[in-house]
């Protein structure tokens, strides 16, 4: 197939930050793009050849979308699947596959999967509802504090909360859930694992995330993870099972716990580039995007390995700001060496909202760290307020 | 000045592969761009925010363009300056200037501009008309061999001749042009500067243009040159002095001749990102293009230094095809590491028409150097034939 400056068209479910960047790579090679996304404002509609507005969970609206292209990719899980199959049946080709992703997408269906194929994970139980496992607690039937996760429609970090008492449970939404052993680890890691139709298939390195000691927030995604090589193989290898037992073709992000004895357990995973992996666009040989591409395309994946030593903070709206985006400090930033920052183009910042992240890379690491946390206390995501003449008052 | 995620908009003259691999930088930070080229099919015409198709050598309509942004800038010299001069008059920022776009544009005023200022560069004499130039080679008054250049409208290698006898001169046209003495160079090499309106100037290393050993054409930017380091420092130094002398804003790319005795000879500058610098997108901490952008808003410029060693390929359109481009073992070359394609866009190959680039990188310059040449002699820009049906002819 002549993918470049030709007739081909990929088509993306999603029009995210996730698909800006991939256009970037899409753009590089002259690919043609189709885009598909219900907001107006998505940061993908310039940079594709064509953007659509529409609802990806609803069957009709993918499925004409599907139509149109030869190649079809989402850079988001919740899209409608039953139009993915339709589609997959008549003959456009749908990386990661609709079957690949019913296995994921449903976090109770992922989890048996992981039992199934023998891929260490917490222990779980699953609830058709809350009322279920509200019961459970109540008569003292279930260990706390433990991890409840909504099985469906969890997006970054909805649907999932670390229940200690009952009164945690008083406000989740009463839908299908599991309860998981919560896991007390010593390192939260994560493996991007690429694979194309054909069944080349690379790890990048393990990556760590740093968690502030008291917010418990993630702060810095670390690569390489600064934990031992050994351990570091183990989780690479178990990264690999999973994606070829999902006979996955994509990127697909492997989150796993390093447990306190230096045991693996996978959390979860994401089919698709994933935050996990953006350090890789400046420190990596080959970025997971232009990795992505290369996968759902089935042509020969480029190197995983790194230049240097990354680093990246994420960009998240403060709290108390809401409305027309700001960078405070950024030219700042920009005056330090292997500083780059992403903008993502999203107009309006609300407390948390993902609206960038900055990468930060460096020959050594322990520098890289430093320098990391002079970015993240020198940036701040505010919003612009119209200043008040205090003679109007 | 916020530019990011604002409503701050940045005009771009020309919309080929320069300005396209700009607006990747642009997208990155979420700047607005205008762009303004004559082509409907041109590269940039996706991922601006508002493209408009007109003649950028028109008074009127680069005036008219000018008018809707906040800061502008050009990604090829032939552009109207008297637009543009009236345009800053009225209090658009125009980077670089028309003042200094004048002393480059005309490459007699060029040579003028080094003569003034005691920076080396070829001896030379300027004919108002190819006529005048004719009589005095025909009373042998000049030496041969010399280098013919007509003055303007000259671009990427057209207007520029070497004149071994009266007959090279026939073909020519009756324009303005000079004859510069041709210098019999070591090696051809160049440095990239780029400087802000603040003053902050830097320089990118040197990077060594290696040429065919028959075909005489340049076949791949080395970075770093592999030349000695004092050399190295003394070209820096000179293109250093070329940009300030230029009070140049933006990036400045100086190609210089490094002479058997080790001089340095400024051949010719070009006040833009440049083919010599493609190298930095895989290779440097910031690339050409960021960095442009950087220095033309006024921000921090970006760390010139290298991650790895990096060359560059230049992909043409090779001899006997034209019509639509077909990139040939294009995928083989993506199975090696360290390569990276950029593929411009152009929909029509033609012979020597430039349709993207090949970036090599490696830890090791001699290795990248050997990876450069598998890549040369592997892809091919050529066109798709139909397939003639024997038993039709």
């Amino acid at each position: 197939m002549n993918y470049f400056s030709s007739d081909f068209k990929l088509g993306i479910l999603g029009g995210g930050q996730l698909g800006k960047m991939l256009l970037s790579e899409t753009r590089k090679f002259d690919i043609q793009t189709y885009v598909l996304d219900p907001s107006d404002d998505a940061p993908c509609k310039i940079a594709c050849n064509k953007f659509f507005k529409g609802d990806i969970t609803d069957f009709d609206t993918v499925y004409n979308f599907g139509k149109q292209v030869n190649v079809l990719t989402f850079e988001i899980e919740l899209v409608n699947i039953d139009a993915l199959e339709k589609l997959e049946r008549e003959g456009i080709k749908v990386f990661p596959s609709p079957k690949t992703l019913r296995g994921i997408q449903n976090k109770g269906i992922q989890k048996e999967f992981y039992i199934n194929n023998k891929i260490p994970t917490a222990e779980y139980e699953k609830f058709s509802a809350l009322t279920a496992l509200k019961e459970k607690v109540e008569n003292n039937q279930i260990q706390l504090p433990f991890v409840w996760k909504c099985t469906e429609f969890g997006y970054d970090g909805n649907g999932v909360k670390i229940i200690r008492n009952y009164a945690d449970l008083e406000s989740l939404p009463n839908v299908e859930c599991i309860a998981e052993e919560m896991i007390p680890f010593k390192n939260e890691i994560a493996v991007i694992v690429c694979r194309n139709a054909s069944g080349e298939i690379r790890t990048y390195p393990v990556v760590e995330m740093e968690f502030h000691p008291e917010a418990n927030q993630v702060e810095y995604v670390i690569c390489p993870a600064r934990i031992d090589e050994k351990v570091a193989e183990k989780a690479r290898a178990i990264a690999l099972n999973v994606s070829i037992k999902f006979d996955h073709v994509g990127l697909l992000a492997v989150e796993m716990f390093q447990t306190q004895d230096d045991q693996i357990i996978v959390n979860e995973v994401a089919p698709r580039p994933h935050n996990s992996g953006h350090y890789s666009i400046e420190a990596s040989y080959t970025s997971q995007f232009e990795n992505h591409l290369r996968a759902i395309l089935n042509l020969p994946l480029g190197d995983t390995q790194s230049k240097l030593a990354g680093i990246m903070v994420n960009l998240s709206g403060e709290e108390g700001f809401t409305g027309n985006v700001v960078y405070e400090n950024l030219e700042q930033i920009l005056s330090w060496s292997g500083v780059t920052p992403h903008i993502y183009g999203k107009k309006e910042t609300r407390p948390f909202r993902k609206m960038g992240h900055v990468t930060i890379v460096h020959k050594d690491l322990n520098e890289a760290r430093i320098l990391a946390e002079k970015v993240k206390n020198t940036i701040r995501v505010i919003s612009s307020k119209p200043k008040l003449n205090p003679f109007k008052l």
